[in-house]
């Protein structure tokens, strides 16, 4: 089981990685430029939660973690040079399932140190939506992720099925099995029938 | 009185995540990305102060904030889909007084920690002003704060007032109400009078 | 050496900071924001850094740093005020001089703190580019270091200069300094001739 924990893990951050290195790539950025985004959408949200929950930051001791991102960028500057493309389906296929171990994985990181589980949700969809964010950022982009698509929502909602799970006193793994899954096919879901949340738009007005 | 700060603490999260809305509505950002907004923005700034001084995060252990941080939110969506008006003055005023309590508890918690006055002053500062920081950096535009509104000023003004009162023998207590109040007063006369500090233009030319 | 050491360092900050005040002198920004650039180009990699290594933050306990940055950035404002020009040359010179010191004393900083050679590395160019990309992100700006320059690539090489003469059981400080000198040397070579590395451009097409 752990071991396919450690190889969810790495796929999540390839994919991350190379969503970073495409978001490096349209904005015409040098190779330097090209390995930090990668890096950081791969690695962000886990490290602003380590930093948060004041525990070690993952990386710092497992350069596992900068393998996969090296891998994933080579892989995407080759194709990309080669004028291949890269099938969008199967990257946001792999995209949520890397999502889904690390917002799961996330939370139970909050859980382990004590925080509520309503702070471990938040803990949780901060380590898979965060690295996206300084991603865009880094990019001069408003985040995607405030854009509309049904994507952090289905974070919030493997959170709380996970921990509903848990304190219905299911058993952990097979509450974060069950969290996992939840938030991939809603996730999927989303993806296939283009599920949106509302955009707050301008149907008021302000005091200027 | 410790309850009367809880209250003011509050109020403050309250007011700056009211900001933190209209900042998304105005960018006409999902209902997501307006809880993140709202969020940041009242969190953001005691946030980098607790991880820089490595205390815990105030908000791991207390979901106090996150409720005022919803309250605010659902209101000021309600108001703004109802096209109500939220009087601006209002809340200007109230942002002041929020404004007042951060700074002054922000640099007497840095004292509390062992810094420099100095130092205790700019953490003050940091924890009013970092969060609309962020606010504006995710909303893409150039820090509020930096545009020469007499804002930040009044920060750093507050905590001397409260660090120097305290360097003559005053008691804590008194000393933080007085550094409250007179960051209040000048932030309100800002407010009325429309003071501005100069901006830093282009008096000058520079090698190429 | 250590005095040295510290001189360097201070230079370096300074240095920073002039560049700090610079962009914020282009954006017009308001004193505040002036001070506020300046001083997050200066130390915001090193407190990042700190951060991530969990290590006290360097500039909690020591004023010096805000002393340097203060006097630089009074200096710049008086320059740009007075309509005098500051040399570029000299500006990228001393820049080098301060890059080179910081990313190596990041370096060993993190390799005390038992990380991987790798991760050290990193640590070190994160020492030397973060402050730039905070300062550039506030300006609203895509950071500099991803657009072509050689500058980030030198401190990647001065830390495996560093760490390569540390495995080959050179001492510590004899490391550092051909470390160092490496780095400056390479940033020195690419100011003179205007090295670039390649620029990720769009030479594929992608899958919308």
């Amino acid at each position: 089981m752990e071991l396919y924990f450690h190889w969810f893990d790495l796929l999540g951050i390839a994919v991350f990685a190379i969503s970073g290195t495409l978001a490096a790539w349209r904005k015409q950025m040098d190779g330097f430029g090209v390995l930090v985004l990668a890096t950081v959408t791969a690695i962000g949200g886990g490290t602003i939660r380590d930093l948060i929950l004041d525990v070690p930051v993952i990386w710092l001791s497992n350069n596992d973690y900068f393998y996969a991102i090296f891998a994933a960028t080579a892989l995407t500057i080759l194709l990309v040079r080669k004028r291949l493309t890269i099938p969008n389906n199967a990257l946001q296929i792999a995209d949520a399932i890397g999502l889904a171990f690390f917002v799961v994985m996330g939370t139970q990181k909050a859980l382990d140190h004590g925080t509520s589980g309503f702070v471990a949700i938040m803990m949780g969809t901060m380590s898979g939506v965060c690295g996206g964010m300084i991603r865009d950022v880094l990019c001069r982009e408003i985040p995607l992720v405030f854009r509309g698509e049904l994507y952090a929502v289905t974070c919030i909602f493997g959170g709380l099925v996970y921990i509903g799970l848990l304190e219905l006193g299911v058993g952990k793994m097979p509450s974060m099995l069950c969290g996992m899954t939840a938030l991939l096919l809603l996730r999927l879901a989303a993806i296939r029938w283009h599920l949106t949340i509302p955009v707050f738009g301008r149907h008021g007005k302000i005091d200027p």
